[in-house]
């Protein structure tokens, strides 16, 4: 695990790293992987299931607090929605940062998802992680014990996170009624079952209860990809 | 799909192409993702196999023919090793080519795997494609009907390739003995368990024999980072 410091930066410091990313930009040797919205990728009703199994590809993002955000967008901004998420109340926002890693290698257009939160976080896939030299934990939102840190650059200034930075553990997230109709409980660990020429099992999909949720399978980009989850012909989850 | 032409790049449109591409690089408009070598995952002996079972994660990668080869780094070239792959007489050369996609994005230093072939391949990830704007098809290595092209460029020429990219299609490597200790014959289909904080199953693993090849299981980097394989505490190939 690569930490970053936790104090802030000083002007003269952003300034060298600006200066360091554009030199390298110039030379060719910045090269982030590509980035991509979450979109729907799937969706089937499962047996009298309450609610249709929804299975979301999570590209990279942020989430802020309202310091950071004035921090990178200046004195008393907010979140502007670019557009709706699945869950009601979430948004994609139209303001977007650029990540820069312990090595100095940058991934520019990274989207923060509204509203914000009572904690910052920055959510990669391991792709992003190789890229950027961070050895990314597997968490649980909000879970920031012994995660890394990193600088996030906005139009307005830049942050030094001392932690936040994780991949994202698979998760579902559900009512009641969905727990009941599977059976389990917040914090179970299910299978997702992903049907189709590039067909794989997740283990490990952690059940997340919220009373306002819609049933919804969270996965990252490398989960999507491994699985081609365009192509799925059928998709189950399992206790 | 998004196919490339077939005939050969005339030189001004090489010039026309790389201008292009160092114009997009300076405006810091290329950012493909990051390349990975390959690299043994994980070996677990199975229950009395004649061979321990390795899995590795293939980066993305081109194979060429002695004709192509002399095409992209002049007349009379040839590879040379880089390092040692895993299978007896296969190597990473150090001939690294630049791959331009329909869109005149570029992913630079792809690793030429030795030695030459009867046939020219790329072989991308699904996170490649999709910055590349390539639909990447679903293949076992060497059949290339219906499959895109694209345009390499090497030191000393660039090429056009009318077919032959690709997503591989995860297989296993399997000697006769192999073939006997798991009950499989040539082209069926296994199941891959990744056991570990990020458990995965990958079905349709298709076997693949040879009767001078060592056990090894292929996958790609993005189902390598799917599982997060070197996190892996055991490994089952099932029939």
């Amino acid at each position: 695990m690569v930490a970053m410091g936790a104090r802030p930066l000083a002007r003269s410091e952003v300034e060298v790293l600006v200066r360091e990313v554009l030199r390298q930009r110039m030379a060719g040797r910045i090269n982030p992987p590509p980035a991509r919205e979450a979109r729907v990728a799937a969706a089937r009703g499962g047996q009298n299931a309450p609610n249709p199994l929804v299975v979301n590809v999570s590209a990279r993002h942020v989430h802020v607090t309202p310091a950071d955000l004035e921090a990178l967008f200046g004195g008393g901004a907010t979140l502007t929605k670019h557009r709706d998420l699945y869950q009601a109340g979430e948004f994609a926002s139209e303001q977007l940062v650029t990540l820069v890693g312990p090595r100095q290698r940058i991934i520019p257009n990274v989207r923060i998802l509204g509203p914000t939160r009572g904690y910052s976080q920055v959510e990669l896939s391991y792709t992003d992680g190789v890229y950027l030299g961070i050895d990314l934990p597997l968490r649980v939102s909000g879970n920031h014990d012994g995660t890394p840190g990193i600088t996030v650059l906005g139009p307005r200034g830049a942050l030094t996170l001392d932690r936040g930075v994780i991949r994202a553990k698979r998760h579902v997230h559900m009512s009641q009624d969905d727990l009941s109709h599977f059976g389990v409980r917040d914090g179970d660990e299910m299978k997702l079952r992903i049907h189709g020429p590039c067909g794989v099992t997740f283990d490990g999909v952690v059940v997340r209860h919220h009373p306002r949720v819609i049933l919804e399978v969270h996965i990252d980009t490398d989960e999507g990809n491994a699985c081609d989850i365009e192509s799925a012909t059928n998709i189950e989850l399992i206790k």
